[in-house]
């Protein structure tokens, strides 16, 4: 089978590797789609991030969902030819996380793609997959590349609940990738009412205004456009915070209504931010990092058509034309979510 | 100008009343729809609830909309013509509850057509009527029947601000009279994943199933419909009690999640409860009463799309057909909301 | 070795009964102490509770204490000699309720000493005990009196979680048995401001001023006497209702403030409330059953002297006299929490 | 009357000013205690902070108590002649905030002692106050320099409400000012199992100790001394960040477990911050600023002696030894809270 493997900064070959058989309790899979995601890129374009850094070939992808072509012993509630979002999440169920259910904070957490640890976990974008049963997410009646977002979508939906209940409330969101543009179908889901969106580029703001935003404002042309919502020492209960940066954090802070919540989603090192006036104001800033259970339920409100990310696949290459789509994954004037067809 | 007055059980006219003017932070409204409720039946019905006892005639009505004829000093905010929802709250802003924010706990409540205190609190269903400012939410876009919907949605929105955060659970609602439809859309918009409701009339159920219900059952002619939901200790993790029916109350107990919450607004005296199955369960009984800003936000969900209530407005009756709006209202094989509409 | 076993009402045995060695992970305990609890009391006085019946012998206890005498492969942490708490709690970490880490619910759970199951639960009354190492909190500092009142103590740590935070707040605590009394001090000890305890007995009501309660009420001689905290709809933000009676609860409801919280542990079958007095205060009646976590905390704080219970174990009976021990526990009159010495 | 006047950075005069008589709902005060505070510090050291600055002569002073001289028009509840407990917070109660009861977020708050609006808000260091009746907690039982203290008392039980429930918690205090010493009582009264507390000077942290932390650290001469708190990603589920010194925090964020909390409390601007790591573990900054309800709460406490301040209270010099007392406040090798004694 073909697999996606990075071996630098710039140097992604699609390569033979051998294929796996299901043990008990696994399953599988002929990979269908995968998305390209933020953190693929990172190692795509610079090797790593921070300091983590590779140091061995690692295959990449943790967007991923195919049909079931073989069961293990022991498996039941799948079947084979069904299409399954798959989770990326491989928790040890043993350590004091697991056993708190804080899974996501596992010490041993085995997530695809992640050259973190050495020997590094190794992703799924080949295809060919073995996962486990308990990883796969009953996918009939979504197409593939729904199925695939079921990831990021997770994510959303676990920042959603940390935030306080959204019914009714006042969002801000500012950063319009994927993950900002999930963020506002999870908050319109969860029962905002207004939703604001902030971006650089016009692109994913309009993307913005697809997915529920009632008001759009391109901060890079329009730096004061928050400035309304200022009034009466702010306007918003929640923001999303997806961009990882500081600027568009600290931006905000003025136009968070004292007592609200900041969920932190974007990952940019450290900010230099205006803690005193963060206070005073009694902000929370809550940091929301991966899922668990969301991932379920995400797939559920995909196929109830209570969350529509239809409209966000912006571009699907084949395979062979991985290279390209990491190419295009990265541009912000024309790809929300890139994803790769296999098979 | 006509108010719709009760005398007695079953003794309800329409009568000439004088009009009022507008003081200072007060406007004045042609009343435009009236909704029908149930505490207005049981005066209509019964000449009362419990001990409280009609002891002189009383303007009924606590569900309208109108459009603003006039405006008292020092109105901002609202205009002339305007069509606005009012609220029938108006707590005394100077009691301890009050103080906390804690509005419908007011221990000096005027609340819209309630016969509680002695003189008993005249109610919204006249022609013309003076509201205070603070009363009134702007509606504009909204059909006055919509409006009208404001009150009791507001009480669904403030139940739904009771359960724990409803993104992706699954929930029951027990009662599909108009608090059951809307707690059913109140629950969709916040997220729930799973809707399952119970009535005994297959008419609401038709309802309940428009209004987002996965799945209906109707629990006088299918006694064990429940029963699929008691598996593992059973499923919802949310209920709204809408019914005030201890039977209702008592089947849904097994087949609510450990841990979870049972919302419980409808009145109905005393119940008899498992209250042992219910704590080792370590479920949380929790009653819901009438709202406060939910008020506003309702009108803006509705305005904006997110909640449709036009389908539940069954029927509307002029003025002078009253008693005929009261008789349809209680009729739970064709009615779910029905409305006078004034002037 | 010795233990002390059921065999139907009123019949109470010390029988012969073989002794278990540790397996992997497991300990051989010399039993010090235990505290005969309510549900022990039932099995002895009514042979069962409820629709739960003796269906064959049944070793009793669940509140115990010991020394290590042996120690299982692999287990680390504890030491031969060392002085433990032992929960009785053993869920299965297997089944959906333990894998969301809510293990008070278990669906395989092996409560010792219970009867619902059949073959039923053996207890711990004996005079070895083999436990797993997971069950047992190092009890260092304490006496072994003091280590066995930690399972009834973490009931009521358990139970002071499911309150709002308490720091602060007027708490009323319905029935001074044990479980009351270690409510009144988890209560305190979460920083209570006011604590009312009522009871039918005078001897239980000293007992709850010695743990802190500022005010104590009989409401057998005194039935009015939580009238001053019903003014102005109630004072008391959290009950802890340990009676199980429904006239105790009952009487609680207009004292209790609108929005706040009864914690129900008292176990008492079916009870006929004023569900609609309850629904308009928007009180919630929220479960509390068991414990998990809890059961270490509760050893900790005895430990630092943070929690005190020596003052509640009023009679230390050597094992012999097993019998004279479960005739003096229900007595209200004298005996708070009675204990049975073994070895 | 004498008051304490601030001119400019280290221009600290006691001066003549006339007195005033209260008006209705208000009482006259012969001033007894008054604590020097951290704010009051920086006016006398640097004129101001940040941006605010002495733009006038202002009475410095907020953390007060004394004996009532008079009572207004319609004043009940307070006697002449009765120790009194005064806050300084005077919110509008006519703003959104204040509707809402967020009263620490008035708009127009009036708190003694700010010069961030012009003109100043004049303080309370006079030997004859005014103050409204709702300012006034009956202080009875207490001694005046107690009572002084409920101000930066309520300041801490105020961030014990931000912290989640706190009881078997293990928490962490840095900085051990005044405010972290009363953190450290309130967590204790609180329920908090483990408390350890860092500072850079040794005479705080032996005051920490009387307060109830279990393990102190001086992060001066151990600045290793967390470490072994971050086994496992972090030990702490709370931590009260009383330095307003982004090292601090940033020290305490490897041994933050996963989830936790850190109520802010320091003013110290901006703040460079690791909030990658922060989001992965998935840990809230929130913000504690000032208090309401909290004032009279803390009395309460005080009086039934479940937080005993009296300790802390290191020196007490006359109205003419203001210089001295202020001098000697910020000390942090023999001081922790200096106070004044008037009259």
């Amino acid at each position: 089978m073909k697999a996606i493997v990075i071996h630098a900064a710039r140097d992604l070959r699609i390569e033979d590797q051998p294929e796996e058989t299901p043990g008990p309790g696994q399953v599988q899979i002929a990979l269908a789609a995968g998305g390209v995601c933020g953190s693929d890129l990172h190692y795509y374009n610079h090797g790593g991030f921070g300091t983590v850094r590779l140091k061995q070939p690692m295959i990449l992808g943790h967007e991923v969902s195919g049909h079931i072509t073989a069961l293990g012993d022991g498996v039941t509630g799948l079947r084979v030819g069904q299409l399954v979002a798959v989770s990326p999440s491989r928790p040890c169920h043993d350590c004091d996380y697991c056993h708190r259910a804080h899974y996501n904070h596992c010490l041993n957490m085995r997530f695809y793609g992640s050259a973190m640890p050495f020997p590094h976990i190794q992703g799924a974008f080949r295809e060919v997959l073995v996962a486990n049963a308990s990883q796969c997410a009953p996918a009939d009646g979504l197409t593939a590349g729904e199925a695939a977002m079921a990831e990021p979508l997770a994510v959303c939906l676990h920042a959603a609940r940390q935030a306080d209940p959204l019914l009714g409330k006042a969002v801000l969101v500012t950063g319009c990738g994927p993950i900002g543009i999930l963020c506002i179908l999870a908050a319109r889901r969860a029962g905002a009412d207004l939703i604001v969106a902030t971006d650089l580029s016009d692109f994913t703001l309009s993307m913005a205004r697809t997915a529920g935003a009632d008001v759009t404002i391109n901060t890079g042309t329009n730096p004061d456009g928050l400035r309304p919502y200022t009034a009466e020492k702010g306007r918003f209960e929640t923001l999303f915070e997806c961009s990882g940066a500081a600027p568009a954090l600290t931006a905000a802070i003025p136009a968070m209504r004292p007592g609200g919540t900041i969920v932190q989603l974007g990952l940019g090192g450290d900010m230099t931010l205006p803690v005193q006036a963060m206070t005073a104001r009694e902000l929370s800033l809550r940091g929301s990092f991966r899922f668990h259970e969301e991932f379920h339920t995400g797939v559920s409100l995909m196929q109830k058509g209570l969350i529509d990310v239809k409209p966000y696949i912006t571009q699907t290459f084949p395979l062979a034309e991985a290279v390209t789509a990491f190419e295009t994954a990265g541009d912000r004037t024309r790809a929300m979510k890139a994803q790769i067809a296999f098979g």
